[in-house]
């Protein structure tokens, strides 16, 4: 919480997470369209955020040849592009008093490479602790899918862009999914579950419905 | 101390620190002729230890282009890239039982970045330890100078090749030397302490006692 005394956080940070083929990409359109609308001053964003330093570590991260790359190497990766995405446009915004819709952050990090990649969770969730200096968000919309509805709608739509982590195993979704329910469980109070096994119109309700209960001044 | 759960460490983890212009380095040479000489097999390292992520790594810390490198986003780079040195170079060399012996390792992150930069000591050691599984040294020489004799050697030695760290401020080099106190006197039975504002001879006569006392194996 060291941030919150080095600046007086006046804006709201707001996290999106789930599985790739939850429908939160979708979601995360339907808000900024209301938001539009409304004439609210909001920051839409996703890391590593087009900055420099961040998109040369994802180079790094992405480069298939080096398959020597450690669990913990890529974690430490991953945790210093969040830093800088962090440095140069979450905390000005949140500076300004915007809204901050973040499409994943630390969670993603504690389910895909804490359990996914069994580094362990907490020690995944307590490293990030000193990249984000303690920046928890407002609110999480957790977008929940069984893994195998998830990786079939990823099958549908993107046939020829399929990715890393899309190509892991049945095992390694199940692993995240088991993650974030454990998450969504001890974090009650910040982490809200949508039920995103529904018809993608029904989470985009449910989504509002929740936005509208947690954060009435955007959302009304 | 993870790893030594997942594998017995049978070698010994040595490591040498100091500021540069400490004389550590011929030290080292001196002590490598040693064990040259009797036989031993050992490992001299020193980050990023020549693998090609670490190396690639390195690049984006050093770039100078890259001004707007926040503080914690370059100290989790160098974690990065100590973890791929240790899972490629030093653990399975330790593995092997061999004597590892390395040119600096984590408390020079925690007294440059966590003291030096500002982060703060105990939050920079407490995010290294996820990138070492937890690997501290058996034994640390601490090659102690005066910042003002260590800044003055280096400014005779090498005029042409002056980077960052030696441009840094004669405060910034008192911040790394008190640092580097309150850990030997933290940390008393790992770290001795030797007085390097000696000539050079009698710098590497202590070394050579302080190894033959703690490491009576490698150095009669």
């Amino acid at each position: 919480m060291k941030l919150v005394r080095l600046f007086e956080v006046k804006g709201k940070f707001v996290t999106f997470e789930g599985p790739d083929g939850s429908g939160k990409t979708s979601v995360l359109k339907a808000i900024i369209a209301h938001l539009d609308q409304a004439g609210i001053n909001y920051l839409e964003t996703r890391e590593p955020g087009g900055n420099r330093i961040a998109e040369a570590i994802r180079q790094i991260i992405l480069d298939k040849d080096l398959t020597e790359m450690d669990a913990r190497t890529e974690a430490l990766l991953y945790a210093a592009a969040r830093r800088q995405h962090l440095v140069e446009t979450v905390f000005p915004a949140l500076e300004e008093g915007k809204l901050v819709l973040s499409d994943r952050y630390v969670d993603s990090s504690i389910v895909y490479q804490g359990a996914g990649r069994g580094i362990g969770e907490n020690e995944v969730a307590q490293m990030n602790n000193f990249a984000t200096d303690g920046l928890v968000p407002e609110l999480t919309l957790y977008f929940d899918v069984a893994p195998e509805i998830g990786l079939q709608r990823i099958k549908k739509h993107r046939q020829s862009e399929i990715d890393r982590l899309d190509t892991e195993s049945l095992g390694f979704h199940q692993s995240v999914h088991a993650a974030y329910l454990k998450l969504a469980q001890q974090e009650t109070e910040r982490i809200v579950t949508i039920d995103a096994n529904q018809p993608l119109e029904k989470v985009i309700e449910d989504a509002f419905s929740q936005l509208s209960n947690k954060l009435p001044v955007f959302f009304r």
